[in-house]
């Protein structure tokens, strides 16, 4: 297998973390996205989308999506457990992967790209999305930081793919001026803490 | 189990498919959110965001999120798959499910919310965001269009949760004025197959 990396991206951060927690190690080839790598027809016959990570298995085919991908890795390698070991703990921290994809890694991002000098010549930036996403982030906070102050994690007691999510959305938050309020002192709590792990540098 | 459903919502849709599909019926409880009754205390007590659907256990407790709500039942309920028999062929599915969801279902959603009369009231709209989400939608039915000239269903020779996402977001395109252009004739020929289905009125 080989995974196709970014360095810098939200989404191949997630599986970076993911395989570092699992103690699995896959060649890694970084793709020179700021230079166009990821828009060679070489590429786009990866992944048509153009968007890292991709994973290309053995035969020659190939998973796109983060959370498809660490799923996969998942059923490789069970243990330790980062999506859930039954059904119902598996639709828990879904429900809260998902939530948290939603609710703040997008929202980031999208601040990110409406109003990031990198993007500027790559889309059709529009400021007021920029402004409409931060709020939106913000708000995603706010409510963290309540959920926060009943657990150590953000779907329980343990850590799950719903924290690393969630840590890679404030990682690029930090690019995009949407760092953690300081009064927000659960989410605060937290990010210090998954940051503190050893796979955070993954 | 109870289901909290919204009938006209695009996410509810996608869980109804999905039981139909299974042959399943779970209690269905309508929840009147043109009317505020997913803003009411007791409803945020079963989902914070305000979100539909929901699946209320029979312990009381809840799992959101339309996509975690499917894997959960496909747990329960196994055949026919949906989601995939094997890691690889789950992992082919999910991928699919990703890229539809973030690059149509997502897309159509946000140009709905951000023009319609209905969320006039509820968000702050940005006309530049209805726009901007527009094109991005029109983009992704082309590229579809291209990828169903290869084969019967999103994710290869059989309908599977991939169609379900993909069909719910293009009703709700109809409601968004994001219909299909007739002339991605495969994208075309496939909704009108999705639409045949009988479980498609779920």
């Amino acid at each position: 297998m080989i995974l196709h990396d970014l360095n810098p991206g939200m989404h191949p951060r997630r599986v970076r973390i993911f395989l570092a927690e699992k103690g699995m190690s896959i060649d890694q080839r970084q793709v020179d996205a700021a230079g166009g790598a990821n828009a060679t027809p070489e590429f786009l016959r990866l992944n048509p989308l153009g968007k890292l990570p991709v994973l290309e298995l053995d035969d020659g085919s190939v998973i796109t999506e983060s959370l498809a991908i660490c799923r996969y890795l998942e059923a490789l390698n069970p243990d330790p457990p980062l999506m859930g070991r039954t059904p119902r703990e598996a639709a828990s921290i879904e429900m809260w992967v998902l939530r948290l994809d939603s609710e703040l890694s997008r929202p980031i991002a999208q601040a990110f790209r409406h109003s990031g000098e990198f993007y500027r010549s790559r889309i059709k930036q529009v400021p007021e999305m920029a402004a409409w996403y931060r709020d939106y982030a913000l708000d995603t906070m706010a409510w963290l930081d309540r959920e926060l102050s009943e657990r150590s994690y953000i779907a329980g007691a343990h850590y799950s793919m719903a924290d690393i999510v969630a840590q890679c959305a404030c990682v690029l938050g930090k690019a995009a001026e949407l760092r953690i309020p300081s009064e927000m002192k659960h989410l605060t709590r937290w990010f210090a803490e998954v940051s503190s792990r050893p796979t955070a540098r993954a």
